[in-house]
């Protein structure tokens, strides 16, 4: 690594740091002045942001980038104002910071209660998204974190005006501007500068496709709040109602096919397939579903008539598409679904559509994944529908936090100790 | 790494992950029957147990052990009676598996809770010291996990034997004995594959001297519930009871001196130092303590007729005696003293003796560590002494677990949902 660009993330990690205190000592009022300023200072520069995001667009489109990822690194006066307004929800949220649960007496008289506290300083590390500049920023702003944002490349000079209008809003409040920095470099070593960094950075929420997560994986030192694969199954157990499968199920894939908690692979019980699978396959070859299947299945579907299948390798099961193909496969039962959800699972979020209670229960305390549903869509999975207001981003890990996380998971409680001159004896 | 260290800690990793799942389903009766039946055994086989230790004690000694290291390993009847007391104090703790938070019913109509399931597989690496042995594995049992135990090369005889007695306690209660499975080589590269397979153990829990954390620390991919540093501070306010700070301050650093607990450095306002640090110094003294001052203490001291004073340098202040040495400073403020905190200390238990009320909620708010006490003894934060029963460590890390850790930092939350049919819209 250079020493230049080492040198600048170890000055940006230590302002971090510094700013982090101030943070945590912030006051809601304060932490949501920043947020309403910032709000305000997007919407009175809608054109100015649009224009230093265009230069951004046409070098992103001059290298050749796909409409997709134009698509996302495009600000327009609407995903601006959504902005706005996406400021203005987090300024609604309850600051978690300084809660203190019930204080328990102990024999020796202390009394003993936990506080929430800031994490410290958050790294995030993302695509050309303008859009998560913001909200990533807000969420930390909120939880009393100082943060380090470091974007994708090609969406560098958006995010420096956005940076900017960030810090002027936490001026505003009094609040010190190192807590929210944008590196300024594109240059990629500043992204391995960040993941070591441990003295620096207390946790990195990683934000985008796979094959970023993973090279971060290999070499992150700070732990990581994030998830490799979202491998979503739905079983549907042999005492489904028919009807709620089909809609489920079709949700669950269909609804939109790229996000991480759309339903990858169908498990059907043996005994109800040939009541639910034919009407269920042909909705999704209707609207252009590749059907991926094992035999059984296959059995299934073509005695219905079904045609265009394909035969499902080993590979499949382990296979986030994040597009519209699905595999199937039939098992004898919930304990055959509940295994292969344990072998090829990606601990992320499994369902079981079921009226039967007993088996709902084992479903959901045997099935390790961070989300565990009866009877709903996989699509559930997210911050906003579990009530948390916003997420930062889900995690599939055991440790801290898992599943959807929001201002919570940026969080920490440390131990408070009230004593009246108590000794240890 | 060889072939043959790397496959055998592969298949106890595989059999761990398996035994896992049964864990993780097990009742809370299933779990205090292997634990009582555990704690049968060990009484009925005290001279087994000492006999076997006996042969682990003489290699030891031959290998030119110091005194310390030997008490450690050795088992008596009466810590091996202890041993069995710990199971059965494990048995009277509340099984934390299984619970629901209340369920939130969100405005789709899905209802939203978590539940506390097992972390899956705990890794203990500790040092020659039988007893862990059996209070970790039944920390770990009792949460619903699963367990690979790597003790200190000494006591392997001694860590084989009670596993015997662990495994049969298992498979008494029906439950599978790979659950508890101690490594059977001494071999130190078993621990590198151990913090480094994380597809089969979800967290370590190393247990040890500093200079094993640290090497950990530098190696592990695995996650780790772990300190390194115990460096506490004690600050004495302006507003202190004087009498209140000698009885505490007296027992933070002297009532043992080994804990990580224990205090290492003490802070004392200006103002106050005259009437608190003559006393408190002189009890110091009279116990051997060692005292380590910056200048403006040694003045305060001097005058009052003290002697024998070391000058502190900046290495004291970083750190951790574990001895009878004391490092003082005297400062200007609380804010002074913080700032030495956040400076030197190690987040893990800090302290202030104070009167004032908006001082003790600044102090309790601002100082980042895992424990921060007002007006009692560092020696206070210990699992036992906060009501969690028992403690498998102490943590200052802030993601996931932090101060110290109970059969609750063992354990993780996952998001259960409970739909009837709903689909995302």
């Amino acid at each position: 690594m250079s020493t230049s660009i080492k040198q600048m993330m170890q000055e940006i990690g230590q302002r971090a740091r510094a700013a982090s205190r101030a943070m945590a000592r912030a006051s809601s009022e304060q932490k949501n002045h920043a947020l309403l300023h910032i709000a305000q200072l997007i919407r009175q520069q809608v054109s100015d942001i649009e224009q230093v995001n265009r230069g951004d667009v046409e070098r992103a489109k001059a290298s050749g980038h796909d409409a997709a990822f134009i698509d996302r690194l495009t600000m327009t006066p609407k995903t601006i104002e959504s902005m706005a307004l996406g400021l203005e929800q987090i300024v609604s949220l309850d600051d978690p910071i300084g809660k203190i649960s019930a204080l328990q007496k102990q024999t020796s008289g202390i009394e003993i209660g936990q506080m929430r506290v800031p994490l410290g300083v958050i790294g995030i590390i993302y695509e050309s998204r303008p859009n998560v500049t913001i909200d990533a920023a807000a969420l930390c702003l909120k939880s009393g974190n100082a943060v380090i944002l470091r974007g994708g490349s090609e969406a560098i000079d958006s995010n420096t005006l956005l940076a900017k209008l960030i810090q002027a809003g936490l001026t505003a409040a009094g609040l010190p501007m190192d807590a929210v920095q944008v590196v300024s470099t594109t240059d990629r070593e500043a992204v391995g500068e960040m993941i070591t960094m441990t003295e620096y950075i207390d946790v990195i929420v990683p934000r985008g496709g796979k094959s970023l997560i993973a090279r971060l994986m290999a070499e992150a030192r700070v732990p990581m709040i994030k998830h490799l694969d979202g491998i979503c199954h739905t079983y549907i157990d042999v005492d489904a109602d028919v009807a709620m499968a089909i809609r489920v199920c079709d949700n669950a894939k269909t609804q939109r096919y790229a996000p991480c908690n759309a339903m990858e692979t169908l498990l059907v019980n043996a005994d109800i397939a040939p009541k639910v699978l034919p009407e269920l396959c042909k909705i999704y070859q209707a609207k252009g579903v590749e059907l991926r299947v094992d035999s059984a299945t296959r059995h299934t579907l073509e005695s219905a008539g079904l045609k265009d299948l394909v035969t499902a390798s080993e590979a499949d099961w382990q296979t986030e598409y994040l597009a519209p193909i699905l595999s199937i496969k039939t098992v004898a039962d919930m304990d055959e679904a509940m295994n292969h959800i344990e072998q090829y699972g990606s601990k992320h979020t499994d369902a079981i559509i079921t009226n039967n209670q007993d088996r709902a229960k084992r479903f959901l305390r045997e099935v390790d994944s961070a989300s565990v549903m009866v009877n709903a869509s996989t699509r559930f999975a997210d911050g906003f529908e579990y009530g948390l207001g916003a997420e930062i981003g889900i995690s599939n890990d055991k440790l801290h936090a898992r599943g959807p996380v929001g201002l919570e998971g940026l969080t920490s409680l440390k131990y408070i100790v009230m004593g009246h001159g108590e000794i240890r004896t």
